[in-house]
């Protein structure tokens, strides 16, 4: 029978700091009944995440005293620092049991991260047939459609009509354990169409399959980078789509929820990489996250230093007229912040393919307006306030010129860098950030002491 | 014939520049038939990409142009904006087929952007039926699993055989386009398990359903947040998931190409909103989008004005050495860095469920330390660098004190504000960024120009 328990409130889905407390008492009465009983209790991805949340001597108790218990799914969800820890903690025995379990794009998964002596050791569990799918699956260029695939293929020959097909999956024996497509190819296996179950069940059992074969359903090259393979997926509503070789032989086949998978993935890089960290992860070693952080940290200095060198050239300035140094912080404050927007937008807009070719133009042109008009709004703030402070109507109109400047500069700098970027094949959520507040601190910096050299002195 | 093309190469997936010539062409010569043979050759995802791209007079052109050719589905993959735009063009007889054609969860989601006018209008094209199912969709809350679902759900009574599942199916003519299960319901529509189709095809004619439903299936309340229904289709890796009202009757169904879409806009959300952007897009009008960035924007000038006022209480100090004006935005900058890393660290853990109330304490641990590591690092380089600079030692000491002590506050902030906010409902990708620069801002200037004003004078 089905557990159909209706998910009740918000954290329905989570693991509570009650469930792990019960989980690290039965490990420290080393209670195996009750461990396996809280365990069973819940999805392999939920034990996945139970044990990346616990610290890491409970965990390597807890999967010690699991024992024989251990589930081998929880493996793949796991993530990859945790996955080579587990994997090293396992008992050679217990660990080719895992391997074999697995399904051949987990495999994948699980090997391409592991060290050379680790793989060797996981692939020798194989038998020979599972070990050549991976290895031919590891042929192709990490992140491509190959490696994301898997190579149980539920296939059939293009002649076949409804009822024989049904007829052949009921004698078939290792179908796997999800499908959602038949897929039909010619004698030499090339690709020829696939069909939904949905439509094949709801037609007659003389039916050709070739009938009833998806229209525009377009074949993946096992060549093509997984984010475009997400993007496809995405974009197109796909469930499984087939991948090909370069000589249209069907070699696999994606299932939306690697692609989700690569989406989430994709979407996580983004927002860390805009934040100017690496691929780091929540589990990492403190010692390899500070290590991970540094490079951007050190570009930010290098940018820091060449507005502090701006600021420099105006040294005597501000000796005559300390308010500068007060209020300077604001212009380039607001630079940043206003080139951090547009730049935000246009490497999401890049991403998504929104922003293309087609309607760059439109959208610079769009960007610099934007700028402009809330430079002479904040313009139109700040001066004031800052005439009143420091009772001076003409320190309130330079640092009102020099918000325009370095608002409308951001907007630009932060609209055009991204694109520019993408142009020379430079991740632009990579490196945009550093550009663009290198242009607004030295622009608004430089606008806002220059102007007040020229005007004031 | 399926139109088995490979997709070559990366820009395969891609509106061209060439392409939008050609359909400007097209339009411009008022060539109906050219324009239906380049928009024939698209899928309608693609077609409505290529509308957003366009500029509004050439789209509203092509509309027109294309005329009693225009594919319904395009308007469900269009940006809400350029949606609304589009439906207010239609001829109304147009408009109405156009409804007519869509699956319920796509009117919905049309309708629930609409003003009350338009909205008025696009419920009356519909049957009585389908009206009072789109209305009832509308009942739940915004953004809940109600609002996402469809109504349209393969069911079948929960005591049937495989083979009378067949049958049914094969004499039933309004089947969903799509489906990957079969819903098992009692008398009162209660659900009761959901099958395969896959199990199913594979499973002799005489089988019971309730035999081959699949273990671990969580029926998805009606008013679940679509935040969680996401989660849970990627955690679970679900492909449809049934859900219930609260009395437990099926009320429709779910499939992961929504649950993408979602995950997908939050993600896009979350990126939007670290950046200070809401959900802005980049077909909204200039005025909009000045107007939806001036808030972030204005408080991040009240945290700048704060930061001033703290430099200003150290205006006698700078008076006597312009040199703590040159060198203070290093380290108010530094501070920015770090604590933005940290907090995007955090508030991506957070919405991944990564964080949690089992591992916090940890991770805030792991944060100081990376804070202090990397704090004491710079610490050595600045204070060499501004030691050199400016040949004082004794201000290269002032500037390394007091990047330890921002660059240690910054990562704390990063981690403590998103999780303080969290606790506290308040989502903390939108808020969190103004905290923690206000933060490192103020401690930053603070830290160097008290340090100095304690020590050098």
């Amino acid at each position: 029978m089905a557990q159909a328990q209706a998910a009740s409130g918000e954290n329905a889905y989570r693991i509570t700091a009650e469930l792990t407390g019960q989980v690290k008492e039965a490990v420290q009465a080393q209670d195996q009944d009750c461990l396996v009983a809280l365990l069973d209790a819940l999805h392999v991805a939920d034990i996945a995440d139970l044990f990346e949340q616990v610290d890491p001597e409970l965990r390597r108790d807890a999967v010690a005293l699991w024992g024989r218990h251990f589930d081998s799914e929880v493996i793949s969800e796991l993530d990859e620092s945790i996955q080579e820890e587990l994997l090293s903690q396992l008992p050679r025995e217990r660990l080719k049991e895992v391997v074999r379990d697995l399904e051949s794009d987990d495999v994948v998964d699980l090997v391409e991260d592991l060290d050379a002596e680790q793989q060797r050791e996981v692939l020798s569990a194989l038998n020979d047939v599972d070990r050549a799918v991976v290895e031919q699956s590891l042929q192709y260029p990490e992140e491509s459609a190959g490696r994301l695939m898997q190579r149980e293929i539920v296939m059939v020959p293009s002649h076949w009509d409804v009822g024989t097909a049904i007829d052949h999956m009921r004698s078939e024996t290792g179908l796997p354990e999800q499908f959602y497509h038949l897929f039909l190819t010619d004698p030499k296996v090339k690709f020829v169409g696939m069909a939904s179950l949905g439509r094949i069940m709801s037609s007659r059992r003389e039916t050709r399959l070739l009938d009833i074969i998806e229209e525009d359903c377009r074949p993946i090259p096992a060549t093509m980078p997984e984010e475009e393979v997400a993007y496809a997926f995405n974009q197109y509503h796909l469930i499984s789509a087939p991948v090909v070789g370069e000589d249209g032989r069907l070699v696999g086949v994606i299932t939306i929820d690697d692609a989700m998978n690569v989406l989430d993935e994709e979407a996580e890089e983004d927002i860390l990489r805009l934040a100017g960290v690496g691929s780091e992860s929540l589990y990492d070693r403190v010692f390899d996250t500070a290590t991970q952080r540094f490079p951007w940290l050190i570009v930010n200095l290098a940018t820091a230093i060449a507005a502090s060198a701006v600021i420099d050239q105006f040294s005597e300035a501000i000796g005559m007229m300390v308010a500068l140094a007060v209020l300077m912080p604001i212009v380039a404050s607001m630079g940043g912040n206003a080139g951090t927007q547009s730049l935000t937008v246009a490497v999401r807009a890049l991403a998504t393919k929104d922003l293309t070719g087609s309607n760059a133009w439109r959208i610079i042109r769009r960007e610099s307006m934007v700028g402009l008009i809330n430079g002479l709004v904040f313009a139109a703030i700040v001066g004031v306030v800052g005439g009143i402070w420091f009772s001076s109507t003409s320190l309130g109109a330079v640092l009102a010129l020099a918000m325009i400047i370095t608002m409308f500069a951001a907007a630009l700098s932060g609209i055009l860098i991204p694109i520019g970027l993408e142009r020379v094949r430079i991740d632009p959520a990579l490196a945009s950030g550093v550009f663009v507040t290198t242009v607004t601190d030295v622009i608004g910096f430089f606008a806002f002491l220059g102007i007040a050299a020229a005007i004031l002195f």
